[in-house]
């Protein structure tokens, strides 16, 4: 295995000592399925628990995870993925709803189910370190598209100059948040998305220059 | 004590037979302090162990609270009230703002602690049954004053004629939730007010007519 192979091995947190180890990827996968597995089945998730499930050496699990948090923020986030880049050169409008409302649903068809949601936000409320590996490692990077395109807009004169564009993208999720875990209601639910088209769309009205 | 007096044991839930039985109130404080000693212990809660800690007999404790669901979801809202008619005749927006800030203000000043915060969102994520129970008997409660004057905003012309009244406040609301749940910030930070304050305007702008 080379350098540039190691490069491959996809995971925020992972502090590698350099090349020559073997089958990274296939260590990362077991040490991964090992902590979900043990996150799923709503057990307690500790380092000797995740060393006895995946076969993987204590020492190889610290060498790559120095932080059991970064871990289990990398293994709630299985399954999604940072959106592509949005077209923010046609309708705008379509093009970040899409977006907004695209994100969570592909990430309900690709199997982010709502249980592992739910087990998230469990985890997160009782540990603000990992909500902030997790933000900072996940959720922010999944924003940045949509960001891109809402600053786009300020450039083609669409959205008001002195937009506050995280702001807005706060608004705009806090909307789903807001059924998911205040109301308790399903995403997919007509009731559930007819009162996120209509949120969203005043909140489209507000940003307009 | 009379049936005029049962009325003032305020509490959603509570299946009363009849008046005459003694110090329902104490009763029911007895049983809420160790409903709520328990979840602030973190520990599981059940008939039992409220039994074990109030001093109240199980008749007793299922007489005022056939499921424990409503009870734990009382007992989670201890300590936050509806907030008062907000005054729709003047600046709405003043109003609207101060009272969405206002009433998370007051939570946390009124010593409804972020700790416990988290945690019921630990429960109701777990539980979606508690979750609308809760919702059901006491967040859509707190929303009604400011949905009546997001009503009043639209007769008085103010506000967009089909303005979809749950869904701006869904979305106002969700705003505050997504500093708090996913990004992990605390409310009266200086950030996380900015960007409410942000995200509040660019809603307002959007429902105004």
């Amino acid at each position: 295995m080379t350098i540039a192979d190691a490069g491959t091995v996809a995971d925020a947190g992972a502090a590698r000592r350099g090349p020559g180890r073997p089958r990274d990827e296939e260590i990362d996968g077991q040490i991964i399925a090992a902590t979900l597995a043990l996150i799923d089945a709503e057990a307690e998730v500790t380092v000797s628990r995740i060393v006895e499930r995946s076969g993987v050496s204590r020492a190889a699990l610290y060498r790559r995870w120095p932080a059991l948090t970064t871990l289990v923020a990398a293994a709630l986030d299985v399954g999604r993925t940072v959106p592509p880049a949005v077209d923010a050169e046609g309708d705008l409008q379509a093009a970040v709803m899409g977006a907004v409302f695209g994100d969570s649903a592909a990430a309900t068809a690709s199997g982010y189910s709502e249980v592992r949601f739910r087990h998230r936000i469990r985890l997160v409320m009782a540990d603000r370190a990992l909500q902030k590996a997790y933000w900072r490692s996940h959720v922010s990077r999944r924003r940045v598209p949509v960001e891109a395109a809402l600053r786009r807009g300020i450039e083609r004169g669409i959205l008001r100059a002195d937009l506050d564009v995280e702001a807005c993208f706060d608004a705009m999720a806090g909307v789903a948040y807001y059924q998911l875990v205040v109301r308790g209601d399903r995403f997919e639910e007509p009731e559930s998305q007819a009162r996120m088209k209509a949120a969203l769309d005043v909140i489209w009205c507000g940003m307009l220059a």
